[in-house]
């Protein structure tokens, strides 16, 4: 508890780490943790992460905010600062594969997510009394047919307002463009494979008909081009030419809920900040 | 010594584990070590490797290869027989990056590779000293200008007859179509991406821009698509955010020498199958 | 259906594989797979492993099992017939942690492990609406005070004769010398270190007073010694300073539930031959 | 050049980061990158490094050190403010293995390393002609019969004044307890094992004896305690039953020289603070 994050980007130049400690030190803040990254010493973006320490956090939060408008809109930088008492709300959607969903949801349980979960929602009914169990609502929007727009509109219906991200664990929907704009929260995704290599459908499949001796997964942000959205985590395993592209399947899938979750949980404490198609992770 | 490796491959049907090690036994082999693999155990493709042991092997060759000949011809299955107290000979092609080159040189000094080598051809003389200073010839073949036949034409010279494989250690010019067929042995290259991830020229640049977390490197038989021949080997290192286009570089040089000393190893002891697109290593 | 491994181990000398592999061909199985291996080709131990697909199995059982008692008795060899097609019947005893047994659960309802769970055994109560949800029996045998042998006795009245292996998934409890013997059925543990460092009681506060920069776990057979027993897998994950013996703990859990599932499904599928204090993995 | 690194150290207390950026500031610097770490928020110990980027370094460096004397000997901490366009003096012992050796000196000779090689002393002459290759002078100092104080004397004369640092890059004779403080600067050793498993001789051979799964490499700062100081680096890399206690050296030989070089570059880039028996590496 009255422990804040604090992001900053912008235009580098001299003295913002400087601005930033100061601005936290005069609040009466100790900073807890504090990570700074520039892409280019000489004219870059600049990034930083503090985590900081504030007797009675929610009050002086105002005070805050003011003094970071006037310090930071002054070098025209963007900021966020975040209470890390208030945990984020987790919104999923999920198919029939439940591998990525359990770990989650079992994770989440452990306390290893800083996050609430108001609802699982799947194109499949499969996952009901599992979710159930975990103390967390279930919501079955069936998704057949070709015009996919009606269920799309009752996702966005329970899902906006109520979440702060959403998390596609493997859901197999390949969702409208306008989906992004409506619900207006980020959306993290887990691809099965290690991207670029094999976008689209089917990459064990390709995996296998390619050869290779490593297979991955990736889980990015999701943008208007499919697959193509920022990175925020990737990992691979050895697979022989022995192993069957259901075999890779299988052994994609520990690949898969092992990146997401580190996905998710870096989004969750806020260590992320996207800059153009890539990631900073702090 | 008297140690003999054979490859067997072709259409699957039962009883040619048998036959195969029963021939080895009538003819007083010893097995040594025995590695098979079906890709589809009804009517697929059948492979094999088995190192036997045969006093006096020198002499048994030509009976043995005689039985072969005969037992597998009849069961449609292709066959190499190969004495491994013979070294193959390895041909390296090279350009101005040391680090592929000398790391096999190193790896040859300490017994490590069970080759020969013959010679090393360069488009560029830096190395010359360094690769002579492991008492191995060295060849400087300019490659300027656009029209590269005729430097292709006095690599084909040097190499053809002397050398059984081919490594491309970063060697940076583009063979031709005709390289292939005019030097008569299998050509491996080091790629500097997992791929398919990264086809094409300068992959760690493109591995900036797209912002994986991953990059890695990948050993194949090139054949005439560029980049899109059988894969041996393939690893990863991880990345992040804060390492540079020149960082990947550098990092990625200990993934693709690591990468081209193992698919070096395993073609040099007659470990790799190729079958269609993909390897079989046993 | 109608597959069977084969193991077969002992003093190596010429001519095994041929005898095994003629002994499938003449009982009319055709092999799938097959490995071997020697730990010394000059007078060491021989180990191999084949799967071979028979019509009916069932009734051909007998006659292959006979057929291997002369055979391979001649050569002073052991062997192992097992159809395949029928699972293990696989234990597990827990404590309160529950990722390596809901990990398991979860891959068993996934049909990756190919078992049967009749019973899932714990001093503690927290896991059975969870275990139960599987279709799995739960009992709860509490263990505390100083005398442990009441509750052990219990223990080993519900497992004998019902199972073909048992997996401590985080048994927190010693297990007395007795039980193994009271059991009767070989006994995985998975230790969270990779073994040999860190043996005992609290790896991840040892590895953290140690400062070293990888964490990992074991799983191992049980044998008398503690710790000490045949290692089946293991798996390491990196770690840095700014971790806590707690960050360890959590990091640590991803490995145990990894390397754990490994080695099960491994010894489910008689991919593992025991050997003086070792393993062989095929 | 004109680039600073600022490792601050010693008890937490608020404020520290603010106190430090504003000196920086204050002397004109920018930081380029900043690293912090607590190991415990509530009264621990601080560390931070800083690299930051002052026009005309040289001239300006008594200045800040004056500033730094003030300023954080008021708050009881520790500092070390280097000039990163001095390279630092790295002396390496070595034996008949060449492994690590080359590597390093191929790495210097790439520019991956930023340090000048006064020397290379070896207890064996085979090394002398590669080293003088690279430029580097070699000394041979024989270490035979039990008594080894008159060959450590004239190592450590060869030595004192004329490195900031030492590698002991496979360097087979166990130096005296006088040793580290004769020469008076940071030893860096390669153990052949991810301590603290298989301390002391054969680790290789020990690790075939135990059965792992997995082989190592760790690089520490040697102490009066064998195998036990401050570990900097580890890797590893799997292994199987199949591979002997020399393949597993040759394997290992791998992991080794990627440890000792990642350690080397970290400690030749002021990145590594010793505290306790642990190292914070940023």
């Amino acid at each position: 508890h009255d422990h804040a994050s604090l992001i900053v980007y912008g235009p580098d130049k001299p003295g913002i780490v400087a601005a930033v400690t100061a601005l936290i030190t005069r609040n009466k803040g100790n900073i807890v943790s504090l990570d700074q990254y520039t892409d280019d010493p000489t004219g870059g973006a600049f990034f930083q992460r503090v985590v900081f320490h504030c007797r009675d956090l929610k009050v002086a939060m105002t005070e805050i905010e003011n003094d970071l408008e006037t310090t930071l809109g002054a070098l025209g930088l963007t900021w966020k600062l975040t209470d890390q008492s208030i945990p984020k709300r987790m919104g999923i959607l999920a198919s029939t594969s439940d591998h990525c969903l359990l770990d989650l949801l079992w994770r989440h349980r452990r306390g290893e997510l800083p996050v609430t979960i108001p609802m699982v929602i799947s194109n499949h009914s499969n996952a009901a009394d599992d979710v159930r169990s975990f103390g967390v609502p279930f919501f079955h929007v069936p998704s057949s047919g070709t015009d996919k727009s009606a269920a799309e509109a009752q996702i966005v219906k329970l899902l906006a307002e109520n979440v702060d991200f959403i998390v596609l664990a493997r859901y197999m929907q390949i969702l409208s463009p306008d989906f992004l704009k409506n619900v207006g929260v980020p959306v993290i995704n887990i691809h099965h494979s290690f991207l670029p290599a094999f976008i689209g459908a089917a990459p064990y499949k390709k995996a296998k008909a390619r050869g290779v001796k490593l297979i991955g997964a990736t889980s990015h942000y999701v943008t208007e081009e499919l697959d193509e959205g920022p990175i925020i985590e990737q990992d691979v395993v050895r697979v022989t030419h022995a192993e069957s592209a259901a075999d890779l399947q299988r052994r994609g899938a520990d690949v898969e809920r092992a990146v997401l979750s580190r996905a998710v949980l870096w989004h969750a404490e806020d260590r992320v900040i996207r800059h153009q198609n890539q990631t900073i992770v702090f």
